[in-house]
């Protein structure tokens, strides 16, 4: 029997879904969608599918058994905490909410429930390269991770819509989340330094080298750049004590020429990360039928919120900013 | 709408199938299956699916709408005449069939019918890393293909059940599709060389070094080597005109320790080319849904058994054995 | 017509230079030799060498043409001045001297003397590998350099013997001078953080992170290892506008087997760099027979101090740490 | 004591030695030159040394105490009989000579005299990347070696000077050296195959495939190709009964951009084994100082000569050419 879902949100991520959810995974059928710009939603909704005036309406609508939220930000607190109401599932891309109070809202509502519903769509977490590097590191015989250098390269980034805050608010939540879950540690502090800027024609802060210092004391090394042009070039390599791990060049075809000994890189994140976004949804797919959720938790969209808050004082600062975690709740262990 | 699929054959590779039909892939039902044992199929059919007493009432099934064979390569020919007689797509595992004669039938009966139905299952077709190198080979920036390099290497294959005659009437077949498919080329002989045998306890002819010679002459160098323990290492080089184009290594972590700088490499056939079968699947469900066939066709099975018979001859023989096919059909342009 | 060196200071560096020299190179020899314990030296003494019983001896002596230091760091800095004196070139092991007050002592002598005589051995700049990623950065297509990152990791430290201080005080003067290299640029403040411990054994800081500031904005980022066992690994890559450039693997035989594919790692320096401390001394023959010196400076010695001072006041105050350099020579440029 | 050291032949070859002796080597000197045109000889000759009129002449000199020859092939015997007859080291550049019967000659001569006094100028021995490669087959770890793949790839070769039998004669030398040498091995049979030609715009037979049958049954699997374009590129690899032993690539900068992540590849030999020349002569040095030689020797010069005509007559028959040696002199061993 296919899980009945409700899209949230028909923009660009929001119609990937769609497509995602209809073409590409078994399981699951799109019965509703809904978006700000109705006659958008109505273009969206695949055969078969309602469409709903409100996210409200949709999220209480008997025949939608669970929720995928592609709307923007602001919108996703109360979004999130009607589909806590209604007890479904819920599917939420990031950032999970914009501030730590919401992320706070949020993690009471689920917890007062008494089962975890909301997924944070932080997809790295499901790319088969991550996976092994983190089985290298948990299987042990590495040691403990002391360092890790995540680097976050963008081809280009949209002029005059990116701007100077965003990979700290943005882009780094994907570093952050990702170191988190690769160490399974918490960030307890943050510092940002902003190294020589590049001149590639934009006025952005760019790069940046952000440092998360974790609970373990281990520091996340992180470097953001947002308009490399070559490509996307996603890095990481965790030191250990008695070795280094680290992501694969992606499987390309290698070709000698006169260019050298060479494998192509993916041009954008769509292309480096697309099956991390299938297995994602397969992932979710099983546990929302179960009535449940998997993967990065309400409590990861809290970590992930603290992050980038931190992040934002530390580059106005310059100094190491803390991040102050509650108490975890038994329901995230 | 979901493709209504029967299975016949619910040996390991049927129940692989029957676990992807039903867990993996979408838009697709296991309606029916069958088995020579009965209670086989019983156990391996899923909630809802018939199990059909014989493959004639499983293909000519009203609600059967397409046919997966994993039957054993003896009774392919009369269940894909079956099927052609039926009008049904059928996927067919290797060997398409076991003699010249069995596959120039099928051909026959295919093109008599007039349209594709049947898809034979060379999953390295729809890995990814062979279909990235074909696009370099076709981009035609590196020139003609003069020389192909396939390795071929088994970590062990099944004692007392694996003959010496079957790496050249089973592995090979392989290699010699992949070939044909990479070089938009035909074998037109092969010569098979034997060197210095493998001492690793077996009394098998392994390694053995088998050449293609290609309708355009460029000339296709096989290792098979079925014994080799430390993995499955599939490896693929093309020699072009103005440069080479390869394999990539499998994506596995890179670790740093005191074995050195390293990748692991696949266990075996199932870790590597789990990708290409689901895609395969994939494809052929496209396919079938449209009452056809896509990628490896009758040709293609017709092929490989001739350069599989030609590759025994040629052991025995030391001498270039040709390949001469019949003119080909325009239904296989 | 040989160049006629005499070599001060004949313990385990001393000894490795009398080989090279006498062995390795050509264009050169050993005429004297002399140390602290005239035993020592008497023994290293190749054929023909006379021993002197002082350093002063030795430098003024008129066969000595070029004078070879490897007598212990604090000694450096008299035996500088007395070549400076005697207008003979000399090749000073590092460090150079060990205060900012007896390095400002030796610029001064030389540009006095008003032609370059001292050249300090950072070896690393006589490496293939680094001399062509030094020729990738500077050739420009990839633009301005932002980012360095400089890993050292020692396999192990010699227990008792190594201290806290040294990763900042010895080891790190490689990374400070190879990134001044690559970079063309200049060390302008220095911070240090400390990740969290390795627990191999010793009761030592390690690792340790060091941020240099560079002129320009740039930002080497150091990770020290010194006691991670796998082996000797030096990586280096460099983020720049338009692309990264990095240090290949070491140039090992590539194995495959149950460890997977790899390539052997360096044990220890002496392996890693055996050429480039060759090639050192080839460079200097040269130079010293013209009655001057090349590569690494009075100047670089100076810059590599003040990296190491500043180094270790802000691994005690956790704050940027100002490198202040007085105005460049022109002797220098 | 400087080895005082005659060269016979002063062309591009011979330049490059005299370079090497005088520039880049210590322990010897150029004590004498001569060259069938001895106004080249003249210019080509270092300062202090003399020109000689004839080979004879230089080779019979009290002065010249070891010989390196540089002449074309067909004088390299008439010049190693005079040299084994005034009991002279000598190193001798491929091919040693022209015909079997010269290389028994050579041979006799050197057996007679009791003691090895010639070296043949085959590099790839003393390069680096093949010595690791050799050192992990003798290893034993990986077993018996069965095949070795050797692809020797030439940028280009001299238009109108390089004829369709240099791949066998010329070109091919070098690989059946280095395989006999890296599988302590011999040739017992040649095969040769013709792919698809290149249209690279030559009239030349190329690339050519050759298997090299060894004692041992293991195959040696050689593509040459002359006119590649893209660069130099050597390749080898050794599949072992449990595991595979390969060259790694050149150790040139990774770069990332928008080619790729990519390494250049060596312009041409030059490039590829200038230190393999150095070394090579730095051996030899040591060995003609203590009046003899080492690494090739004269019946590896045969081994080369007499694959060469088969080579040659496997093209032309298309059958397995016997490769028949005499017994080996217990000097050879």
């Amino acid at each position: 029997m296919a899980l009945k879902v409700g899209v949230i949100g028909t923009g660009m991520i929001g119609q990937d879904h769609i497509r995602r959810l209809t073409q590409v995974l078994s399981g699951v059928e799109v019965a509703g969608v809904t978006d700000i710009d109705l006659a958008r939603a109505k273009s969206a909704a695949p055969a078969g599918a309602t469409v709903y005036e409100t996210p409200e309406a949709l999220i209480t609508a008997p025949e939608v058994q669970a929720v995928v939220i592609c709307s923007w930000g602001p919108a996703h607190e109360a979004q999130l905490l009607a589909c806590i109401a209604a007890g479904k599932p819920v599917f939420c891309e990031k950032p999970m909410v914009t501030s730590e109070a919401a992320a706070l809202k949020v993690i009471e509502a689920e917890v007062a429930f008494g089962r975890r519903l909301v997924q944070v769509g932080f997809m790295r977490r499901f790319d088969a390269d991550y996976r092994r590097l983190k089985r290298v590191i948990d299987g042990g015989t590495l040691g403990a991770p002391l360092m890790y250098y995540s680097k976050h390269r963008n081809a280009s980034v949209p002029e005059g819509l990116y701007t100077s805050e965003m990979p700290l608010n943005d882009t780094l939540v994907h570093d952050a989340d990702i170191s988190r879950w690769l160490l399974s540690d918490e960030v307890s502090a943050v510092e940002v330094r902003v190294p020589r800027r590049s001149t590639r024609g934009r006025d952005l802060r760019d790069p940046v080298m952000v440092m998360l210092h974790m609970a373990s004391e281990a520091i996340v090394d992180v470097e953001i750049s947002v308009n490399i042009g070559y490509g996307y070039d996603i890095r990481g390599e965790v030191s250990c004590e008695n070795g280094i791990a680290a992501l694969p060049n992606r499987p390309a075809a290698v070709v000698t020429d006169a260019n050298g000994i060479r494998q192509a890189i993916p041009e954008d994140w769509r292309e480096r990360f697309i099956e991390a976004y299938d297995q994602e949804f397969r992932e979710w797919i099983v546990a929302a039928g179960a009535g449940t959720a998997t993967g990065p938790s309400a409590w990861d969209g809290y970590a992930a919120t603290l992050v980038a808050d931190a992040a934002l004082r530390a580059v106005d600062s310059g100094a190491r900013e803390p991040v102050t975690m509650i108490d975890k709740p038994a329901l995230y262990n």
